[in-house]
């Protein structure tokens, strides 16, 4: 049993709140155990200007000083800029951006990830709160006709798991981890996965592997993998709850 | 009555939610109407390299992106530095600096105020929310022995007032304006109070007024100076009201 | 009386020197007592990409490095881009922008400020003297058929004024700080004001007032603000006189 | 068969020129196929002021303008930090820091890897060539007293590998992509590795799988893996190689 | 003759103005035609943290953007930072850098050069004005008894020739150019000499000479060379009847 | 004779690399003793927005960081962007702009000059061998029928000569500086010459010179000159022999 009472395959208490500010498209607050991100996502009747058809889908990420201790500086450094591009990359695996067009041409959503309270699984989090927050948008551009279609390829959410050791024992790979299992962790994976269409388990979009005090097998990532898919077949059955809520 | 429903010498609805996140040494969310700023305190245990003696407070301010619609950018700009500034004295009003001092010497406490939804007057609110991080932060470090006595001088807190044109009228002075009176506003004055030692009516610790559209006259000046201690009164009393729930 | 002899109502010397440089469509050197900004008001032919219609007025303000003693950095900080928005909004006060269009559509005019020497009060030294620069670049407009019209308001000046401790006595509200009186002072307050259409008192245009080492009471705000419009009363006559020479 | 010739499970032509240049420590130019990249390890005196003990091995990553056409740019992006954040924390897990100590204290090797000609694959090379710099300064350090044991653990290897669409059959799992595969690969995986002490296969450091087109099943990943396996296996042979031709 | 009624080897009046500031340890204004550069000269007791042993005298550039038309802008460019290294390398041959030291150990000149008004020559400008500033702050320090022995090794200043089209004729070699003559020149040079201790013709410290619309022979040299010695020995008369002024 | 073996007016051994890299439009790989600079020429269809006519050419200029021992930084400091304006306007001189028009308008060429190896001399190296660089790359345009014209006027290349002191005697003027020699000259001279058109000794394009530790005579100068014509007249050589056989 973990320092908090979960078994190793068990994700942190979710709480989503979808709604959570008005003056974006759609937002959500999603706290996962300590971790609480504030989502929103933003349209704007612009594309970047390299893109030659479609729409686009991007995200930034940041952490509020006061969501550490001791507090954070406001700059932006090398991680979060590597963050929000896989929460970019992520998202963008959930929508065919080629039907993010409305009648005025291509639209593009950012998507703002602000982390208010940080006890690890920041990134992770932010993708599948950012999920939410986008998806609430396209709804509102669908109902507003400004897209005659929903663009969605299906949801997609993310987790950490890792190999984190134990006293007296061998390490043991566990699911959804809090800054005090992710901080000695031997082995930090993140997985973002999308839904199958056809409803079995969710497919692979992005993994992140690192093995922070050492090297790891072909079998411990299996088994991360493993856990990897069950926690995110759990979140995506909270986001769709979330969603069920706000439409409620 | 305003199109709100308000009289023009009435607060929008006050909600000051202490403890809103718990990493940060204070913290508190505060609302006013549809203006709501997370505002922390965090201890630091060095002080500025120009400082020669006691301790110091300072503030930062920002907008996150998805606050307005429009999205706005997350670059500090000119007007972010002018208001961090202008929180930065009005706390530093608050406190005996020179008794900013603990065992292993001076103390910084930063307060950051990150504006999560706007509707004009974020920076009084975040004045007034400010203020509660930054005592709940004080609190803690008397009561964990860190500071010998508490270097409170008084409570602090703001208000936005302004001349706004009603139609088919003369322009009337204002309490608090929200966005769509602060952005036709004719005059437009920020006011930071504090709590009077003997109890009266609070004294003035800045006063920021523009004509935006025009000039004003010392009347008009002293009409908005009487809403703003009216409103600044109730406010200290919110924040005290705010504190006794953080302590009960 | 004061250290330099004056009495509390008292200006420091002021000299306006119009036309110090040439390459600007309008420039003068502005010093009142140790205090000396160099002024100089461009004209460009583009606007603001957000602005609709009309033209703009704009100011930029910095403090060469010797300046001060001592030495001074040549980075932009918060609290000159701080004053410069102060000086650009007094500046725009002065003007009616929708009529500083030419026949080729709308102008811009930036005002320069830097200052050459620093003695306290030299935001609102810049703001005295940029106005006449201002002035005087827009009568060369309309005097090479440019502008069809003079778009200016009213004239516009500002000063310091101060509430400075005594020894051995009550602290006394002076007017026109220099360094000396501004770096000892309880509060401080800059005023700008425009010149009254009817030619009674002059009307306020910003206020800015700070309680550095207190706070303050109504009454003091409204002796300071005496004082204030006694000394720009003197300064809008001193920019009419520069302006008479100018065109001498 | 491939466009140039190979089988899928196949690496492009290798060679490692050691000593391409004198000044650094160890450097060696590294060219896989018409990728190059110049590898320098500068070995400094100093650790980052937030290492309390130990020494540090950190890596900077940049393309010359002229390694790509059209020609790139040469400011630092956000690509370019997350690549040098990678080959940090793959070198790191080939050294033992803490034996990163010399009679002075910690010691600092800064692994620089410039990209001369960039033909895909570039991270992956830097990590494969950096290692060998790494390996030559540390040699040298330990041959010059500087170090009293060689830290290392083990060589570390990085290969790219991805799945690719076919024209007409089903898309296949590939090794060691050249741009024209990797612009248009369904899903791309870079691998590092470092050597087994034991002998067998090598053992995962870093994985980092993107979805570039698509998701991609746990099949798909475990036969990437099996591809890049065998890629690490001879590229750890090439290395070796080219140090024994070093020390020749 | 020359458009301005100038012969080839003449300069452009002079005028130098010590003391035009007072806050700066040393300052002169000076005026080449319509060339106007402030210099000063401001003392810091700290020297560059590389620099061993002895003081160390540097200078900044900069243009003020009213100095030319169209207005020019705030941000320091790579034509600046090469002026003021220019700058600050002929006024180190001006001082015997070993000497430069006071009684608590090396001491700093800043030599601040900023450009009032632009009209060709402010870089020769500068330095011919900034070693008076720099003088009269040496001469301040030494009879203030910072220095007990003047470190001047002899003075420096700066000219700028080059080779004109002449309309109708042959292109000739001009002294001291004008914006007119430099933006048409075909060779443009900069030569900054020192005095020679014998007293004889003064000696090169720096030349920059630049074929801006085609190349030139060494005869052109000589012929540039002739007229720059000329001109800077009447620019060093200049100077000493200055600081002879300032000491009156 | 001098360390190294050479005599005053010896070059040191010069290797041209033409088509280093093939990614570039042109490519050289220059080394002169033991400075190696990476010299690249792109062409892009987009000239800049100041550019009424014709085409540009234009330089940049970095060292790699493992080029010097200790490391140098990655950041562009004013050096170097000295050292590129330099190179910038020595390609100029060799092309007559007017002509680098394609059949789309006209054309830029960038030469990245890379430093790989720094032993003194690195600013005239990346000179003479981007000079190879972009005459390849103009060959390729004009074979590629995207320019109907050579717009070459003559080749150009540099060489450093400075005062050296000698041990025991007078100090001596030396031919092609490395950095033992350059870092104790009591003169460094730049020197940049293109090629007489009608075969006779090269013409001056550029001179830099400057008094490092001394100031320097019309005599010390003229034989400084004669070293560099006689140097840039073999370097000359030199690059004809490279594109000789980059076309062989």
């Amino acid at each position: 049993m973990r320092f908090d009472g979960r078994s190793n395959d068990q994700l942190r208490p979710l709480t989503l709140t979808p709604g959570f500010t008005s003056a974006a498209d759609g937002s959500v607050l999603i706290a996962t155990g300590g971790t609480r991100v504030l989502c929103t996502a933003s349209v704007e009747s612009r594309t970047p200007s390299w893109l030659s058809s479609g729409g686009w889908v991007t995200a930034e990420y940041a952490m509020l000083p006061g969501a550490t201790r001791p507090r954070g500086g406001r700059k932006a450094n090398g991680r979060a800029k590597e963050i929000q591009r896989l929460i970019g990359r992520s998202l963008r695996a959930a929508v065919d951006l080629s039907k993010l067009v409305g009648p005025d041409g291509g639209v593009s959503i950012v998507c703002d990830c602000d982390v208010i309270e940080a006890d690890g699984g920041t990134r992770t989090a932010a993708i599948t709160g950012a999920w939410v927050a986008l998806e609430l948008a396209l709804r509102r551009l669908v109902a507003g006709g400004k897209l005659s279609e929903h663009p969605g390829i299906a949801p997609v959410a993310a987790v950490s798991v890792g190999v984190i050791p134990v006293e007296g024992s061998e390490p043991e790979v566990m699911l959804d981890l809090p800054y005090s299992e992710d901080s000695r962790a031997i082995v930090d994976l993140n997985v973002v996965m999308r839904r199958a269409p056809e409803g079995g388990t969710p497919r692979l979009v992005e993994i992140q592997g690192t093995g922070e005090q050492g090297d790891f097998s072909r079998e411990q990532l299996n088994r991360m993998l493993d856990l990897a898919e069950g926690g995110i077949t759990n979140l995506l059955a909270g986001q769709q709850a979330a969603l069920r809520e706000a439409s409620a």
